[in-house]
């Protein structure tokens, strides 16, 4: 049997108390099902900054290359508002993200049924939603060099960021897009602003080009990013996926996901490349939601992305595929029973804790 | 008396139609009121680049530079989507910002009564909007070098854009932004990302700087950007003026306009520094909305976008406030008498075409 060696990143804020209910799940599917995973630890973000000074360890870096999956929680809260950019706690995230290539981030954007009321979209634009954002993850703005502050004198400073695409890049997660699109809806809209960035140029050129050579079935259509963010609000279901780039992508992929009015319910999932030989997939499993500080360590968190997360690293790392699917519809079931964490409860609802809700989902499973 | 003379840039698609009813606008006002507007007309956009070759000629620029303030209807459509990127329609409208130094890009989002029931969004979370966004409009990735392809070879090339930002570039725009806060409801949010760039980190500090030491009478609070498009969706009315760099602003405004329900109606003002002998400032008037190719030259766009751009011209660049507020209340009374363009169409309203929607703000006006 193939090794289900998974690491751990719980992190700051609520990533330990949402993780701990995925241990827990971990714990019984073994127990009961002989499911045989392996778990290690290791700190990222705030946490390892106050540990090792930095947002991880080289240590725990090499843990996470080694594992087959990665699952990770949250990372930063006020406590480190003030440390060195070098170290801040979204660093740990994004070298986990380079150093693993994962170069392939995907967030499912799903209104459960029980939860289309508390959207502050109408309930019909959103009811039934199902759209599956493609961010490429590794490049652009986010790690383009120069990326700098230089003091100009006279009390002047310049920043620069760079945002660079190479032809790869874009073939490559256009793919993972096209690839994704043929097991949904066959449908793919590509965003990027060509009318004022290069990037966009080339961005929209390999999309096309790619779609003519090898993905010719599948419907592509192309949308500038500040219309698509527009369509987004407007009429989500006309979108099956979106592919975009990274920094597009972050702010398309939340917007989405609040239009759901689930953003506590969201996993998301970050590949890399398959390895020649073993054809292993890195892989790194990680709710939308932040590390919500304000609400940290009260036990009110929502372990639901987290949960879910773990669902999508059954289902994209080990091929699990019908576990996946159980513990999704258990999460629809604990919804549809009445739970709620204090996020998305609404009236006539049943408010439970943490563990509360991790416990009635395993219970389901 | 000041003088008034106007240069309007119809530009492509609906832009023409729209321009249109504030050309009898203007003429009725000459004649009943006197208010000596004088106009002049030129090309931008698709139609300059067919008429000489450019997305705007030099002699129409320096009208431009020459014109009290310009009133622009949109650029672009599918017959120049393949026409070279330097003189590409939008080229047009990047060259009269940056030439112009319209650093100040002011977008109101405001949800008019009468259509509150037509956005996406649920009543209660739009009803009674009213947010402006000041975005940042003359550098950024949008101006930034390089900004380029660059063939590798081997079928490969890499595209690159540049983010840049100036101490004293964010200066200028935060203080529109207090200003400008200072006669509304005195809160300030600012967007960036600075977990991720360093244009974001300076963003941050500058702001942060401005408001202590002019301004530290006004409510400041910062988000990141992609927190803040999420918070957009979520509950619109925690903002009052929300101030951003070039790009997070085309995102951020696109997402607000598509809340109000009515981006058939909302206008912008770009705006660039007092001139030092005169004070006067550049300004440039335009509709959120672009060029909307698919319904042009039908008879059925609706102005009410343009006419409220005039609106704003009159207030920002001719100080004409007690006209511009009259202009505003006859657009809200022609909605509240129920005449709707196609676009802002619903039960039991009355439909009307672009020349009567015009000629029913003139008659209220
Ligand atoms: C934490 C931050 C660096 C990160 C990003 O900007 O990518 C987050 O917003 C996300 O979307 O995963
Ligand atoms: C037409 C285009 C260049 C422009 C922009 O990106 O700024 C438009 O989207 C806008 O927001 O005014």
């Amino acid at each position: 049997m193939a090794s289900k060696n998974l690491l751990l990143l719980a992190g700051d804020g609520i990533g330990p108390e949402a993780m701990a209910e995925v241990k827990k799940l971990i714990v019984a599917m073994n127990d009961k099902l002989g499911s045989g995973f392996i778990t290690d630890e290791g700190l990222v973000g705030g946490c390892a900054y106050d540990a090792h000074g930095a947002a991880i360890s080289d240590a725990d870096m090499a843990k996470a290359m080694a594992a087959d999956a990665v699952l990770f929680g949250a990372v930063g809260g006020p406590k480190w508002d003030a440390v060195p950019y070098e170290v801040r706690p979204e660093a740990g995230l994004l070298r986990l993200r380079k150093d693993m290539e994962l170069f392939a981030n995907l967030r499912p954007a799903i209104c459960y049924p029980a939860l289309a009321a508390s959207s502050s979209l109408k309930q019909d634009v959103v009811e039934g939603l199902d759209i599956l954002i493609v961010r490429e993850l590794t490049g652009g703005v986010y790690f383009g060099e120069p990326k700098q502050i230089i003091d100009l004198g006279n009390g002047q400073k310049r920043g620069i960021d760079t945002q660079v695409y190479d032809t790869f890049e874009i073939e490559r997660i256009s793919g993972v897009a096209f690839e994704l699109a043929r097991t949904r809806r066959n449908h793919v809209t590509s965003m990027e602003k060509r009318n004022v960035m290069k990037t966009g140029v080339l961005w929209n050129e390999v999309v096309t080009q790619t779609h003519k050579a090898r993905y010719a079935d599948v419907k592509l259509d192309h949308m500038l990013a500040d219309a698509g963010g527009m369509q987004l609000v407007r009429w989500p279901k006309q979108f099956d996926v979106i592919v975009t780039d990274n920094l597009f992508g972050d702010m398309l992929s939340d917007i989405a996901a609040m239009l759901t009015g689930s953003i506590g319910m969201l996993p998301s999932a970050s590949l890399g490349a398959p390895d020649a030989r073993t054809k292993k997939r890195k892989a790194l499993f990680e709710p939308v939601h932040g590390s919500a500080p304000d609400i940290a360590g009260k036990g009110i968190a929502n372990p639901i992305a987290m949960i879910a997360s773990f669902a999508m690293c059954m289902r994209y790392s080990f091929g699990m595929v019908a576990e996946a699917d159980r513990l999704e519809s258990a999460i629809a079931a604990v919804l549809d029973q009445g739970l709620r964490t204090r996020d998305i409860l609404s009236d006539g609802m049943t408010e439970v804790g943490t563990t509360e809700m991790g416990d009635a989902i395993i219970a389901k499973f």
